[in-house]
């Protein structure tokens, strides 16, 4: 990997989405192409047993092959080449029978799609992983209180464990959608020059039918060569899935800040250090995370827009797509693993949670307080006096619940007594609980099933 | 609607999408709420009705009502306090229970989907239309030959039939992908202030149940407001749909120059013509879905970078998807309608294509060739003598039949009997009927279940 | 305006930018030219006359303008119409030299032109006006302290002058590129149908000429109608100058968070509140700018997509920019207009920026201790004793100061005298008051010259 | 390079923009650093020079430094300890004085700056290059007449001189936006921890000047870490670049369509082919420029978004440009050079032009015919008559000429003699001659001064 690559990515998916990994993703097609048309009768059996044998990226000339792919347009032609001549090292006439009747963006895009089942596979596990690790903070949490912040300012009271069951009721529905995506794009590219399977005269469909048996892919109706939809909907959805692990990774981020302090990633040495400031402990998963989710949304519009491809194979637009999405799988696939291994050592700090809800001097209850006086007094009413009290409590710099009591015209609805409990955050959560214990219900309810 | 609306846009779906629209949406949601609250025992029956018959858009300040959401920083806020006013006239006791225990995101993040659940339906019948209209163009064009091309050059003889089922095929996937992520997205979003539904004390699940029962929306295991994969989604299938119209119109485009002159929009008085040029006949549905495609990845983009919103509620995120949901809807809509009315009045010029596939003087049927001549003389002697052949009949612009007739080596292989049909277009078409059947039967099951 | 109209946009901007300021941009160039073409003796001079004074808004049916460019598939072609049959009335003669030897696209690019030329007028006013409250910042904070943060952690003491510098100067910067841009493209764009003008004959370029002093704008050796550089060119430095605001707008928002309340918005009656929250001081201006922040790069992103525009005229790219473009100029203006009404009333806290200095119980200082130690001590040294000392003041949670100097290895080379000072924001300040100086002096050198 | 490199990238510039590059801009800041503060007597002059000479990349441990990357949060960091290491092999004294009151940022900006002052001098040597083979063809061509073409139409007569002279123009001024851009961003970084240069006490700005003399970069008032507008502007103006390159390629593609045949890139054995079609000649470097061209905005809008950074050094935002803006320079510049390469070897069939023009059997010609015909019977009448000799030349598959001469409508105003002349290309060129002169008039005199 490059200078920032382990910064950026995940050692365990590159090795999906390399060049070796493209490259062999292209003669497993090869292979299982040879197989096929054996066992349709199309090519000798012979010529396809060393046809497959002789589909390993060891030994392929790649400089040779990067230099003729920039003057063919695309590596499979030069790959196709190099395939050619070893096998006839072996067999002439076997050579005659390879790639026989497909073409150029069949090869690429079947490669492609063994590539996605692949890294799909480890995203998805990884997935799990995540929402399992955040499933259990949410659990353990669901007591601890915090404020809820909107507009980034405090709100009212809320719990790590709601806001978790958020976090990770979002990367489970990731994973449906990952889900659903498999089942259209984890299919079969076989079309020939145009997409009639001409070349095969009347075994094309049955060559297809083989290929993807070979293959362990699906046989869609009709070759999608022209048809991008199925690649840019997992660009799509590793999108949302980049936007998720951006959100969360902010959330981690401020929660991290100095005068925050309620959440930290774990320490390690050389962990987010400094190459000046000895103090400093930065939260580099989130800063990748972040990163990620600055860059994915354009990668994935290079995709959309890819998609306008002319006539029976573009000009420029699928050629676009060839680094894009495997830089988005990289990208996205890194930093939900290093997010995750960071959220599997996260560090709350119960405390300083709930001494921040005192940092309003009781303003964060103003919600609490004003339903209650409405109950009483009408919301008119309940609105004037609340906001007096939080204007005066301002101002004077003095705890709200001090002005309430203090307040005529609320003590004639609200006693002290009744005042106090309002500035209880544990008597302040509403549903969280109970909402909580739903998404780990629905989370347990679909994994038992 | 504005000076280009109609040229981009589409009546029926702007008044789905439009202020209206989206006021009416956040009332609707206001309506429920009370209705809601009321049968919980949680307001006053009576209150709930007269909030529930002021809860229409006729009759708002909408003047004030955008003025005063400028300083609040979003126009649920002043149209809650509209609607308080409203009700007070009527019935000052009720005005109070306005917009109980929810929070301005409940209100517009519910209307929103008010409005997804009716756009995307009315988006859903017109991809049905297209769809059908193009399965249409695939079914009684099955036969009719035209030259495949890629890289933009002529490739191979394909079918006009199978190029429409491939994009037939294209927008039917789509249709499956919008019904799922509807199952997704059409939910309730309702968690007050930070998702804790705190101001309704022990009554916010069944308040939340009883508002979901009103619109009739699903209630999900937790509020999502500050998780926006569910409509980032929504913009996400739109953009693979728009996609995939910029590639239909692309070909459209492609086709109907003037030097291929294959197929053509509409003709109509006022189409297409020109402020100088009077022979013109542009291609104006095209054009608005090409624009579209280029327009929509951004904004999906947009949608994306905006899911990194902040806490409980975020600052800028939220506010970025306010007009650029609507707007991606809206162009989205647009070019659908304008281009499935286009390709409902399709001209297709059946003599042009076949005329065109003689332009290469034979050049196009290589590939027949040169597989014919590979299954006799070996694929590497075959494919010498027809790239020899081929360069012959461009240099000498003679007809790649003739040249290869005269060449002894071919002779010794294939005669002039045999190289007849190889130019033939209609026998070189492989499994393109069969192709079109599978796609067009694909359909029928789908919709026959 | 829209409901959101007055959230995202500036009223005195989008009298430039909308519809009756497209149109009125058109009609200016059909005056112009008819007055240019009357010069030179190509139409008649009664004939220009009642073309120019036709050539006003008021009056056109707009409606049928809009439903006429959706079928010609441009607004210059209904429009030419419309102005035609008004000339005609009043002159039919004069009629016949509506237009004459334009195409639509000299009239739409041109037309966008002269809005462009005001709207970027008052952008650049207001932008002067947003760098000279940052610099009035800048100049009477240079002494105040705070807490420089990195990676979103207190890292070592800065001023808010300092601050407030580095964002002047971003905005100067941005003042320069926009009047370099300007230059390149407030230029007329005349060319006739494919750019040769040869519906003037030989009288082209006089036409041309005359029609930019009649205007105000330069002729530039070619037309420019294919090639979009320009326009794109005004839409990438306002991505730029977005960026900036966003950026702006986000360090308000941090420093305005509960926790830290270092800087707020100005506080008015409805600015910022809540529907259910009656303590909220949201930082509206701010959410805004980020919101535009957020937005604007997508915009960005589709005016360059749209560049690749065929041969004389392109098909869906050219129409791409359309309402992009002024998109960008609404959302950016309003965006500029907005933060910088927000920092003209700016609210600094400066006691509670020296509070926050203590959070870290003094290890905002760690850098400064470890410079002096390093002198002393060799920087190797110096590195470890503070490294240990940061972790055993932050286990302990005592104050670094005290850590260090119970630490015999630190007093051998530090006394405590000589520590002292070392926590002494003010001065731990290095070049900071030299560079605000130098900032502002730069300034006042550009607008002296 | 990998796989897709060559097809791309350009080698001359790849090793610019590779990570050696970016180790070695890193290493010549601290070399220069060193040097720098030993002539302010900062530090010690041996120590100095130890510490320039150990600035070498090569003995890094590449890999180690890429892992501790991952866990420190930048590159700077195990990059200054592998350096501190290094030289404290040999001077242990020495190493105490390595990257002295710097900070990561200040390095890895630097470095970026200087990595960007020899790709963009190479991009600009390119871009001359292209311009001057654009310019021959524009001179070389000034009569070679073919149609222009809009909306995909054939709309008017043009020339190649003239459209060669649209693309030179436009690539001139990205030129000259080239030059002002590297104006602002060729500058120097340094700061320290949050940019007031406390490190260096009162020496801070004195060793910024020598800083900058060493290295030949201008200093600027303040620095820039948190403001990102300079290096987002090179994004920006070489998306510009990459939008005009995508223009040219789609023209050329367009016009080497099979049916077109005007235009083709050069021949060359393998260059072009396809894995199965023996004829194919597809033009590669067009398909690379509208690769580029797709993929550059969204990059553009990566850097654009990440403007936001917090404070004195953003969270995720900076780490979102590393890798970035080398891709969009890689890419710009790789597609620049294949095209620009293709271009120097154009095949121009002038017949096959000359040849086109009578494909619409004259209607390319109406224009022309129209402004005759409405100087003599007014424009309302000319428009009418010439419309409907469309309409009826169309239906009835006749050239325009003859239908017109059969109307005798027609002939009272125009002869068959004077009809004649209107439908001879070489005479409908207007302007463009001279157009093409100014084009290359305004060259001449820019290089001349």
């Amino acid at each position: 990997m490059s200078v920032l690559g382990p910064t950026f990515r995940w050692a365990a998916l590159e090795r999906l989405v390399d060049d070796a990994a493209r490259l062999q993703g292209m003669l497993d097609f090869e292979a299982a192409l040879a197989r096929a048309e054996a066992r349709c009768g199309v090519i000798p059996a012979a010529a396809a047993s060393v046809i497959a044998r002789s589909c390993v990226v060891a030994g392929l000339d790649v400089d040779a092959l990067a230099r003729d792919a920039a003057r063919a347009g695309n590596p499979a032609i030069p790959l196709v080449k190099q395939l050619t001549a070893r096998v006839a090292k072996e067999d002439p006439a076997a050579a005659g029978f390879v790639h026989w009747g497909a073409t150029s963006q069949d090869v690429m895009d079947t490669g492609l799609v063994l590539q996605l089942r692949s890294a799909l596979g480890l995203i998805e596990g990884e997935l799990a992983r995540l929402a399992d690790a955040l499933a259990e903070v949410a659990d353990r949490h669901r007591s601890t209180v915090l404020a809820g912040r909107t507009w980034m300012q405090q709100a009212a009271p809320t719990t790590l464990g709601l806001k978790a069951a958020g976090w990770v009721d979002a990367v489970d529905r990731h994973r449906r959608r990952l889900a659903e995506t498999k089942g259209r794009v984890l299919v079969l590219q076989f079309g020939g020059a145009v997409g009639t399977l001409a070349a095969l005269g009347d075994q094309g469909l049955a060559v297809a039918d083989a290929l993807g048996e070979e293959l362990g892919l699906a046989v869609p109706p009709i070759p999608w060569h022209a048809h991008r939809d199925r690649p840019v909907e997992v660009a799509a959805v590793l999108g949302l899935v980049a936007g998720t692990l951006g959100k969360i990774a902010r959330d981690l981020a401020l929660h991290a800040q100095t005068e925050v302090g309620e959440l930290a990633e774990p320490a390690a040495p050389g962990r987010g250090g400094s190459s000046t400031l000895p103090h400093k402990q930065n939260p580099v998963a989130s800063a990748g995370a972040l990163a990620a989710a600055v860059r994915i949304p354009g990668l994935v519009s290079t995709m959309m827009t890819a998609m306008v491809q002319e006539d029976e194979r573009g000009l420029g637009g699928w050629a676009a797509e060839w680094e894009t999405l495997p830089e988005i799988l990289s990208l996205v696939g890194g930093s939900l693993h290093h997010l995750t291994e960071a959220l599997l050592g996260l560090r709350v700090d119960a405390a300083r949670m709930e001494g921040n809800l005192e940092a309003t001097r009781g303003l964060v209850f103003a919600e609490a307080v004003q339903m209650a006086l409405s109950r009483r007094a009408g919301r008119a009413s309940a609105q004037r006096l609340v906001e007096q009290a939080c204007a005066r409590a301002r101002e004077a710099g003095r705890h709200l619940r001090e002005v309430l009591a203090e307040d005529a015209e609320v003590a004639a609805h609200l006693s002290g007594e009744e005042l106090r409990p309002l500035f209880d955050a544990r008597r302040c959560l509403g549903a969280s609980d109970t909402l909580v214990s739903r998404v780990l219900a629905a989370r347990s309810a679909r994994e038992g099933s």
